[in-house]
């Protein structure tokens, strides 16, 4: 494995909108920290720009909540447009408690809210907006490696990550909801210990631990440091896509 | 916040024994890869050789396991004097079912075997070994904090970590399960977003994420990168107890 990283938050990213060139701001934001690309370089976006980009901002005085969004949203004491929306997105409620909406979002991911958030979303002056995951983060990622391909000629790998609650554990840390052109999940459990042991649990969320690394340096309030570089890693397993990080419901003994 | 972060594995970090001066193993490291202490770094270092340092192995063959061990062992399917040792760890088990034993350990840690683990433990040829985690994590990483400052005069954060499984997950990340002289949970909740409205999930797992982070340089079969330091975080924030990281098991959804 690498025996040293280095994490660099790109400059420079302006304010995102629907229809925004996000590989473009990148380029520019690492041309301005003068930092040219490498091969193996990893850049880790934050998904709220991405779907910002990709127009998932939701008008919510278009939303006419359903009689169960509306029961839902008292028991979590949330506004009933917010949870139609969020329903709209999920396959399943987790837990609903006061204050607490956790569910399954139609990508698999257990997650409070669906994802959907409202904060730094649009003005608050203008009418009041929420914004949902991208419709595809996988996809995302793949057409901003592509873009940054194109223009670098470098084989970089793209990691779409949000901040996620967990249980048992007070604050969120950094996960990977999308992947592109990097091993996700990886899979030591041939490898033999120092000792020739085999090891016992190891399969590691890689590109989690990526997506928690940038988070650091991304903070919450700040929009200016949305995008990170990670370069050191050098890992030759397979690509993956963010699936691979999700286990599947029945094999999950927290559900 | 931070615009950069550097990750250096320590180098030559040798197997270690019990009563083995860590913070020297560290300072030799530094000094053989030319790296000099600053005020703000951050060493992380793995539970694994802490627990080593400190004596925490335990000879299997001399455990002898209870009812209860025995019968819960035939549901995980796992050797009944590691399960005895971990009951003796825990305060009550969360779930147990075939290869899968998730405790809250006594510090208050919900994790899978309370961190007891047979790997890379003790050479297989002699008796079959396990290793428990350190007594007092955070006292640990305070002890190795001020041994590094006695040598250096900076004041660093340390941070202890262990990899972690998730619910809903697939692979492990790294988690902080003792710290000193840093902040581990930042609480950003009276921060204004971009456009004022005041941020709603805005709790960060700081330490953990710190954590993850070094845990990608780490790997996992290979001992001689237990130590990781980090560079390039700036947080004035009051520094916390790893204890600041545990939900409190009341408030929590998932028991």
């Amino acid at each position: 494995m690498t025996s040293g990283l280095q994490l660099i938050a790109v400059p420079g990213i302006p304010l995102v909108r629907a229809g925004d060139d996000l590989a473009g701001f990148i380029l520019q934001g690492l041309a301005t920290a003068g930092v040219a690309l490498k091969d193996d370089d990893v850049l880790v976006v934050a998904q709220k720009i991405v779907s910002k980009a990709e127009g998932r901002l939701v008008d919510l005085t278009t939303i006419s909540p359903s009689a169960r969004a509306e029961e839902l949203a008292r028991v979590v004491r949330k506004d009933p447009r917010l949870v139609e929306i969020v329903l709209s997105e999920s396959r399943r409620v987790v837990r609903a408690v006061k204050d607490v909406l956790i569910v399954e979002h139609r990508l698999g991911l257990v997650m409070a809210n669906a994802g959907v958030d409202q904060s730094n979303a649009a003005d608050p002056h203008g009418p009041p907006f929420a914004l949902m995951l991208p419709k595809d983060p996988d996809a995302s990622a793949a057409r901003i490696r592509e873009e940054l391909r194109r223009h670098s000629g470098c084989s970089i790998g793209v990691v779409i990550n949000d901040s996620f609650g967990r249980p048992w554990r007070v604050g969120t840390v950094g996960v990977a909801i999308g992947c592109a052109g990097l091993p996700v999940v990886l899979d030591l459990r041939g490898d033999p210990d120092l000792f020739g042991r085999s090891l016992q649990t190891s399969v590691l969320g890689y590109a989690d631990e990526i997506a928690a690394a940038a988070s650091l340096l991304m903070g919450q309030a700040d929009e200016a440091r949305p995008v990170v570089l990670v370069r050191g890693l050098k890992k030759d397993a397979p690509h993956q896509s963010a699936q691979a990080l999700l286990r599947p419901a029945g094999e999950d003994l927290f559900t």
